[in-house]
């Protein structure tokens, strides 16, 4: 723990050292502080330049769910395949089923476009701190002051949206540091190659979040600007060597919210509120999908995504859950909490500021306990899985919110979200009547199970089952048809006015769910905010920019070592996986099941060549196909997944058994080569 | 289970027919059934010539303790490190620590010869069941039966012998069938090279019966006839390419006795007597030896291989004892006992003579239960761990055996044994008194605690603790002096009238030990032997040389791909190790240290190389340093261990999770040339 020594050993805080064995940290690329480089060169002879940052932070790039990377000059794109799983779903028919054959386009003519899919490469980094801190600081009221932040956000957004970029004011350190990020953005993005999902995600859910493991979870997509291929300033290229056991590697990705800074009190929240009641609902999803899926082939090629999602889902709360269930875990977080309590007690200004934040959490945490699954069913999950009930949901609150001022807004419709929200709406989905039925009524058979006093629920429901209630919203509604959804854009009235069965049950539950988010914001989220900044603050003004902030899905730099890890029965488990495996892994039943073209390919590989693997770098959910780079810059791996023992890193990073899971670069070449004969795409990495 | 589905298919008895997926056996070289060629054809597309069985055959060579290969044409050995482990062991001294520092020799000249080694390479197999059979066929009483077939075997075995050859009549198929095995020996082996202890047995005791593993357990010696290097007629190339993931690999070597034929009740036997109280001794020595080795680095060193060995015994037994405790296991070994009774009841002849073998055995079985703990204490495992117990007890014996006619000699001291007897009186051993004062205390301890009553246990104490005792029969020995042993073994009256304290105590003891010999031989084993060799016939009668005998410790061939396995925590493990893991699985900390030589190689390895790997061949102990062949029959790896599921395979094979575990031909290759600059090693294994 190294933060918690820094802290106890106070001589050394004067000149912070990292700890020699840790490679922590999900490093801002404008701010890599000093002992990071020193323990870089100390321990690998490597010295990081800003040169080698510019170019591998200039070589990246943001998927919506994800991270990818440039990889050569023709604005060639490479991420995972469950990165783009949505544009391979969405180009997918009953006719050609790209996402169970692959794709592969012989020349730009046969790329084809994805549905709604937007890349973005970060071009600047630029400090708001002063501006955005100085409008909340005279407030002493948590909620206002928390408001005019957004609201001053917004406008430094705004401001800088008019150059035509993508802007994004973002919170670091809590609200110790705002940085502006100004954006490239490509918004033609189109399929080139992928495999098929058979190899993208062998193991499925048995083998997710587990290693050994063999996937090629890859896709490669081109950027477009003016309908010919991007010439992006910087690519990386394609490491000719690859991964090599024991090699420092650099990840360079979008990793999502972690809460590293989260007070003991929010832990034991999790652990004995929110993860659980998720669970639950969860599991219960996935029941209702998997009894569908197995209704035929159809049914089984339509329910697939949503499963995966369902069952990554429960696999990350799973080991989030037994992360703040382990008491070794929860130790260490107390002590460090206790030991920050204590140094902020010796002092009587410190103790002013600060001294009551961790009692105000706990105080909102058990607030939170009272609503939370009112919040959990009316909100977060209700209508889980029907793009329907998400799309009338969005039309709904557009058609509210667009008319008030842009600070009084709900969340997520200010007016530097709304054309998200326009695109997201407008953008072509195939939709699924039945299934989405099916789900719709699960959310609504919990809502009368948990809530049967509820008049809204009452009304909802109309005396039906749940099953009949869903089909009466779904199947009668227009709004899978895009141009009636466009139509329904062109003058909010419009919707306001729509008799369309799916607008109805939203007019019915939504109040009750608006009221749900204003009580959180107002009662929870802003003391949560206002404690975390102060958290962060305290933390910041001792440890400074050697500290990393929290992930916000900004673009981070982590990095570490291929290394293997101990498991508890079998000791000890080499970093990488070979090539040959798979073969002996392919059971035949699923989700075991090699395609045809491995098995016909068998005869030509090279069977020790490293498949999968692992190395200790600090990644979290949305690092999901972030480049993996040599100390030569060039690519030798992507992310595409963590193991079990990483979930828990979401609270205190450890890398005795956490290890990020990759795709290694000599694996895709071999498979691009011997499996696809994908000439094009291997010339274009410069390897033909 | 192959055997069973075989048998309760009676039609197909006509055309035997292996299983696809099963390489089980431990075939004869001169038996390899077509079933097993036919399997190999059509899953490895590998046509399996008498050729390639006779080279593989003739490079093959046996050490007592082991196996290994012939892997130049100037006579060089390969083996493992912990087959040589005796012959390191004694070319060490203080000065010279070869075990912990490893050896190499520039020079032919510096190639040291390890005293009392011969290794032999099996010429000729010839067919002796009708002479052997012929003696013992008209005797109803089993133990003149089988007195009279070891009559006629030494006799056939001393014939052959008198050509200057090492002759063996090998009991196959429980006495189904009689070879005999017609040897050269090399008495003159010398050491090569070894790496250092802490590189062949890295990982330790922990690690050992496991994999994923890190261990070059590789020695290479050279056999010197008239003292210059050897020319074998055969030796077994070394592979450029390695060994590779999914591959068909041979080993030839010498598997120990299994138990595949034993009934039901032997293995009740073995999990509820002979098993828990071997395990209760291994144990209790294990704790003495490791008291000693604490005592300081010298006490260490001396009694290192002592605690391997037994440490090696502890695990192997408790592997045996988890197979018979496996109900799976001990129902499959049932379903099996009772088809072939039913089917032997079904034909009155049969049933005459094979129907009461089962009972016949239950009953030795409970008679050896009344007599096991006073077998174990007095005879098998009395004396464990001292080498002058050891030498007293053989020369003992030599000198009561010596006078008696050839036939009614105690087992061993025959006369085609007594080369060999004297040979082991004559070697040269390094004694360590204190040490073998420790473990022979602990011996007597045993004995007082268990028969306190037993006048002899008494009279060996002579009212001493067990330490004084043990302190009083060795210190005043001078059966450590060579010459005095030597001197002794030219006439045996000698021995009778010595008045060494050793044979003061073995004249106590031994008495009571041969009268348990007397009845475990005329009461358990021959009613044993009797009935395997029914059974056996029986089964032979049936399945023919389709079946392979049970392990003798002959020379056997096994086959099977590189394949990985399943964990049922982790799932599944790939099938190789790369070098580069040992760099992270050496923790600094005892059994994980890494030898200097490999921390300053670090740099130059190829890190991906596989260093360790698993197969599916039927391997058992003495298998140890066999030679791994591809297809074109050159050396790819070196037979090891087995891991812990494997050691179940004692009493029934299965590939499930069984793996035999060898070091790779590329990580040898590998470490001669960069960690050890063993370039004369490496251009014999013409890789210069």
């Amino acid at each position: 723990m190294r933060k918690l020594q820094s802290f106890l050993l106070t001589a050394i805080l004067a000149f912070p050292v990292l700890t020699a064995s840790a490679e922590e940290g999900m490093w801002l690329f404008n701010k890599v502080p000093d002992p990071v480089r020193q323990e870089m060169r100390r321990n690998y002879g490597f010295e990081l330049t800003p040169a080698f940052l510019d170019h591998l932070r200039l070589g990246s790039v943001h998927f919506g769910n994800g991270s990818g990377s440039f990889v050569s000059p023709d604005g060639l794109l490479f991420t995972n395949h469950h990165v783009a799983a949505d544009c391979i779903q969405n180009l997918s028919s009953k006719e050609h089923d790209y996402m169970g054959n692959g794709f592969y386009a012989q020349s730009h003519a046969e790329e084809r476009k994805c549905p709604g899919m937007r890349v973005r490469v970060l071009l600047e980094i630029t400090d708001v701190t002063a501006r955005v801190q100085g409008k909340g600081a005279a407030i002493t009221e948590a909620a206002e002051a928390n408001k005019l932040r957004k609201a001053e956000m917004s406008e430094i957004e705004n401001a800088c949206s008019t150059g035509g970029f993508d802007c994004q004011v973002v919170t670091l350190y809590a609200g110790g540091m705002y940085n502006l990020y100004r954006y490239k953005e490509y918004d033609d993005v189109r399929l080139v190659f992928a495999p098929e999902s058979g190899i993208a995600f062998f193991g499925g859910d048995p083998d997710n979040f587990n290693f050994p493991r063999y996937c090629l979870d890859i896709t490669f997509l081109r950027a477009y600007e003016n309908g010919a291929p991007a010439k992006p300033r910087d690519y990386l290229r394609w490491s000719k060597q690859g991964t090599q056991v024991g090699q420092l590697e650099f990840v360079s990705g979008h990793p999502g919210t972690t809460g590293r800074l989260n007070t003991v009190s929010q832990l034991e929240f999790f652990r004995d509120v929110s993860y659980p009641l998720t669970l639950e609902r969860l599991a219960s999803f996935i029941t209702t999908a998997k009894a569908y899926a197995g209704l035929g082939a159809e049914q089984a090629r339509i329910a697939r995504e949503s499963i995966f999602g369902l069952e990554n889902s429960q696999k990350a709360y799973t080991g989030f859950l037994s992360g703040v269930r382990d008491e070794h875990l929860m130790n260490e977080k107390r002590a460090q909490e206790i030991a920050l309590r204590e140094a902020i007690a010796r002092n009587s200004d410190l103790q002013r500021k600060y001294g009551a934040v961790w009692d105000e959490v706990a105080g909102a945490m058990k607030a939170y306990s009272r609503i939370y699954k009112a919040v959990l069913l009316k909100e977060t999950m209700m209508g889980r899985g029907s793009d329907l009930y998400l799309l009338g949901l969005m039309l709904t609150r557009y058609s509210t919110e667009i008319g008030k001022p842009n600070e009084d807004r709900l969340k997520g419709y200010n007016d530097a979200a709304i054309p998200n929200i326009k695109r997201r709406i407008a953008g072509d989905y195939p939709i699924y009547k039945e299934f989405e039925a099916q789900l719709l009524a699960n959310s609504l058979q919990a809502l009368a199970r948990e809530f049967p006093d509820d008049p809204a629920v009452k009304e909802a429901l109309g005396g039906r089952s749940a099953l009949e209630a869903a089909r009466g919203y779904i199947m009668g509604s227009k709004l899978d048809d895009r141009a009636v959804r466009e139509k329904l854009l062109e003058d909010p009235q419009r919707i306001r006015e729509s008799k369309d069965p799916m607008f109805t049950l939203i007019r019915i539950l939504d109040p009750d769910a608006r009221k749900l988010i204003a009580t959180y914001q107002d009662t929870i989220e802003s003391v949560v905010v206002d404690a975390e900044t102060k958290i962060a603050r305290a933390r910041f003004g001792i440890y400074g920019e050697n500290d990393y902030p929290d992930a916000t899905l900004t673009l981070r730099l982590a990095y570490g070592p291929v290394r293997g890890f101990e498991d508890k029965s079998i000791g000890y488990i080499p970093p990488f996986t070979p090539i040959g495996g798979i073969f002996e892994r392919a059971t035949g039943r699923d989700p075991y099941i090699l395609p045809e073209s491995w098995k016909a390919a068998r005869a030509r590989l090279q069977m020790n060549l490293p498949f999968n693997y692992v190395t200790t770098a600090d990644i979290h959910g949305g690092n999901s196909g972030s480049p993996a780079v040599d100390t030569k810059g060039e690519v030798v791996g992507i992310v595409f997944d963590g193991n079990l023992p990483s979930l828990p890193n979401r609270f205190i990073y450890q890398d005795r058994t956490a290890r990020a899971v990759f795709v290694a670069s000599q694996a895709i070449a071999e498979a691009l080569d011997k499996i696809y004969g994908a000439d094009r795409v291997l010339k274009e990495l410069g390897l033909r």
